[in-house]
């Protein structure tokens, strides 16, 4: 098929995610490799945003294709009952990257069902109801999750789930208070969330959602001690902590995990898109040897017919092990500090430009209309002109392919990215935002 | 790895749906070939339940590997938003096999998702919130799919979400009254089903979701003119019909899609499972034309990483393409026939028969106490002697694999099973139904 074929075949027969279907004008794509992907005109777009953050290790990667392929020749699927040797496999390497405490992986197809399934470990271990997360945080879109995310994609699940109840996320940048110090305004947010845990009972909350980092709602890293007093307040009131590392999980932030730049340790953990990058779906939630144990004894009531698929297992096994044996995580903090240098003096440069945030590989540019009032580009759930579209518009014409949310454009590239392709990347970057500048 | 190495380190380190921990004993399966599975020490275990109902082309099948195999070597993952073409071609596979008022396909990863966004598809579509499932009903396990899902999976989601109204399903078998004929008791479900709607608001119903032939919970087949009933009663109120066919849909009974056998035509179809086999996971929402507009100028808010994953996709189109030419459903027709003769005559053969339902290769036998009262082997969720945990073993002594549900044992087997190897496995479920007469 020609490109253009495939382009009208799937504008007419596909529906295409968060859109309007009748405006769709998709590139199709022949090939793909490392950070890059092409057209069928030979046009060359380079991935910055690792599709949807999913693609650690860019395209193309050799070992997870030739696993794939040798799994296809044993079988492609067994169900979840039967013993599977790269099910096993990949569980007891996750188990064994994660701390001493963590005991058992129940595996999922992606990052949404994997939050599903923890909410509903964290209800039945600790025989309460109330589920905790934050307002500013996309967990994924189905009832549960979609429940669970605090931005406008769930506003299509309300009326929501009873016993769903939401905080305010550690977003000093935007905080209508000024903090003396980090420390002040981890004090701050540690406080009012305690005091939203005992106005809401702390007997009936069974657990504490967060995105380590806030993904796609901002990449908002916490401030220091803010987790651990987290941690702390969840061992106060029995409850459990859920720490969601589909995003910012699997070297993004140059540790295997997120939560381990921040010196805590939770219960449970949710992970997808780098476990495989996406090869094969795969989802999964680790949990600790005292939440499994519960489990010998009591019906884990979650289940699904790809729990563990083999195929999928295989991928992990290959993408986990190779983000060890290629270094990925020492090539990230390195490239990082490129990454976090030039945006930072974008930040500098840029009228346009109000916070810059970033960690590892993992960052967004915050624009704003005025830096100083730092009004938002555009205002939260609104964009009536397309602003925030035409900026993307611009990346693209350079063919420095990502996505926004908000007023925020995410540099999110493959953790495989050279500083030269990297600073040749932000070049586009700092050309637009300089349009920016002075158009908007 | 040695089978007993698997099976202790998936013991260890992974969680099994459904199921207490501490007493797992999972077979370790070495390689799988047509409707066989192996362990490490060469016994053969005959799929008589297609795993999950969902390997419909069984084990090994070389179409689905080979094009599994041809995408890896061009991409495994490219975002929603982009063209590609094995996405493109399976959509317009799929579109081409409904009905005419099809119009696009949303993929998912599986079948609960599937359910979760025709849900939210719905709700959008008709600006109504409460949706109508049945109580004999499986339709995931996620909180949207399983606040659908009426059977006891559903409780551990419980409170539930508002707006989510279950009915009866048309169960003649163990209704409490008795009807003249098919026609009488069609005619009192839909009058329940009317009333109910109205006690409800018809102006405030989005849906009704129906598993098109009840699965897990018991092959539930419904009476002549009952879905057209349905239809009926969606159309003068303006509701959507759903039919999920994750588990009848492609081939299982003989036609592509299992309402083709009921002379209907509903408005959304979900699908999963036999769509790849598994191979790779898959499910999603095929929609008419009608609802399909609707998203043209309204944004779809529906969306997962890996929607329409292509790895997934190319595993379809070579599944899809596989049924018809092979002559899958002419196929099911014919040895449905033999297995729709046998079960009957355990019917009639067996006291511990109370029941046997089948259509195509989709059937269960039902199990009781007594034949007359039809008092069931095992009560509605509660068997707390392992009864029928013993059934399953006595079949699994056998190398008979299935599973069972309520009171009831599933044979589901691979689509491509032969005459004779048919009925060398029913000799062994007439042996076990023998001893099951005389123990319980």
């Amino acid at each position: 098929m020609t490109g253009k074929e495939i382009k009208e075949m799937q504008k007419k027969y596909v529906l295409q995610s968060w859109s309007k279907q009748g405006a769709l004008n998709p590139i199709p794509v022949e090939r793909a490799e490392g950070i890059y992907y092409y057209d069928f005109d030979g046009n060359r777009y380079t991935d910055m945003a690792s599709q949807l953050v999913n693609l650690n290790l860019g395209y193309g990667n050799e070992d997870i294709a030739l696993a794939i392929k040798e799994q296809v020749d044993k079988y492609c699927y067994i169900g979840p009952s039967i013993a599977s040797e790269p099910r096993a496999k990949l569980a007891k390497m996750i188990i064994d990257l994660l701390p001493e405490s963590f005991g058992k992986v129940f595996f999922t197809n992606a990052g949404a069902d994997a939050n599903e399934n923890a909410i509903k470990i964290a209800r039945m271990f600790t025989g309460r109801k109330k589920v905790f997360s934050r307002y500013r945080s996309y967990h994924g879109s189905s009832f549960g999750a979609g429940n669970l995310t605090g931005e406008p994609r769930r506003y299509p699940l309300e009326p929501g789930i009873p016993g769903f109840v939401k905080f305010f996320d550690p977003y000093i940048y935007r905080e209508p208070i000024e903090f003396e110090s980090e420390e002040a305004a981890t004090g701050y947010y540690l406080a009012k969330l305690r005091e939203q845990i005992i106005y809401e009972g702390p007997d009936n909350v069974a657990a504490i959602v967060m995105e380590t980092i806030t993904g796609s709602n901002g990449v908002i890293i916490p401030p220091k001690g803010y987790l651990p007093g987290v941690r702390k307040i969840c061992d106060e009131f029995g409850i459990v902590m859920i720490c969601d590392e589909v995003m910012a999980g699997w070297c993004r932030t140059g540790k295997m995990f997120a939560f381990e730049n921040f010196d805590v340790v939770p219960d449970i953990v949710t992970f997808a898109k780098g476990v495989t990058c996406g090869y094969v779906q795969l989802g999964g939630v680790a949990i600790s040897k005292e939440i499994a144990a519960y489990f010998d004894d009591h019906v884990l009531s979650c289940g699904l017919t790809y729990s563990g698929h083999p195929l999928a297992c295989a991928a992990g096994v290959a993408c986990v092990n190779y983000y060890t044996k290629a270094g990925i995580p020492e090539h990230v903090v390195e490239v990082g500090a490129v990454l976090a240098e030039q945006l930072d003096s974008f930040k500098e440069s840029h009228p346009c430009v109000g916070d810059v945030r970033h960690i590892g590989l993992f960052s967004c540019v915050e624009l704003v209309k005025d830096k100083k009032t730092k009004e938002p580009l555009v205002s939260y759930g609104r964009d009536p002109e397309g602003i925030m579209g035409k900026v993307i518009g611009l990346l693209k014409e350079r063919k420095f392919m990502t996505y926004s949310h908000e007023n925020m454009v995410f540099i999110c590239p493959p953790l495989i990215i050279t500083e030269e392709q990297l600073k040749e990347e932000l070049m586009k970057l700092d050309e637009v935002l300089s349009i920016v500048d002075e158009t908007f």
